[in-house]
């Protein structure tokens, strides 16, 4: 874990998607292949801007983007909408997802 | 861990404060002691709605507010200000604090 962990978003304004989420104790092999597979791709989408993640208990991802048409764009892709179902029919007991206008940012480190 | 792990957001719009951190290796007991008691504090302010956290080598906190004046009071709060201090200078190798507003929320579970 380096400092790297920090997504490198650009000055504001951009976009946020906070997605929370709690497993349901099912496939977990499976879940965190789909995991991946679906940071990978997210990563390659127009738009995208970064990712931070952790799970303790709780699942917090959130991922930057460019614009609201970005992460439009993002929900309909093919791939990531097999996830989606699969997220809401077995792999999570609940979830909840904000999206978000970042207005300011700043830090150290 | 329940579905109470979710911050009870009213609709949108409202304000999220995004906190990722890395800690540095310092002082572990005190540190959780002061997080406790900073997120029992921010509870109390006027405008706070919730709050997620989870850790996994990074830490993301979000913290959920009524209005910006919410959120720069809380930064305002002399208690929090020693913790913003001493996180700083010693608890974090580094971090990033993301003010964003909430367009839009769904969820199920």
């Amino acid at each position: 874990m380096s400092k790297d962990a920090f997504a490198a978003t650009p000055a504001p304004p951009y976009y946020a998607v906070i997605f929370t989420s709690l497993r349901a104790d099912a496939d977990h092999a499976a879940y965190d292949a789909m995991a991946s597979a679906m940071d990978a791709l997210a990563a390659r989408q127009p738009g995208y801007l970064g990712i931070e993640s952790a799970r303790e208990g709780i699942g917090i991802t959130v991922s930057y983007w460019q614009s609201l048409e970005a992460i439009a764009a993002w929900k309909r892709n093919a791939e990531h909408q097999v996830a989606q179902r699969l997220g809401r029919e077995k792999w999570y007991a609940g979830f909840r997802l904000r999206i978000a206008k970042v207005e300011r940012e700043y830090g150290a480190g």
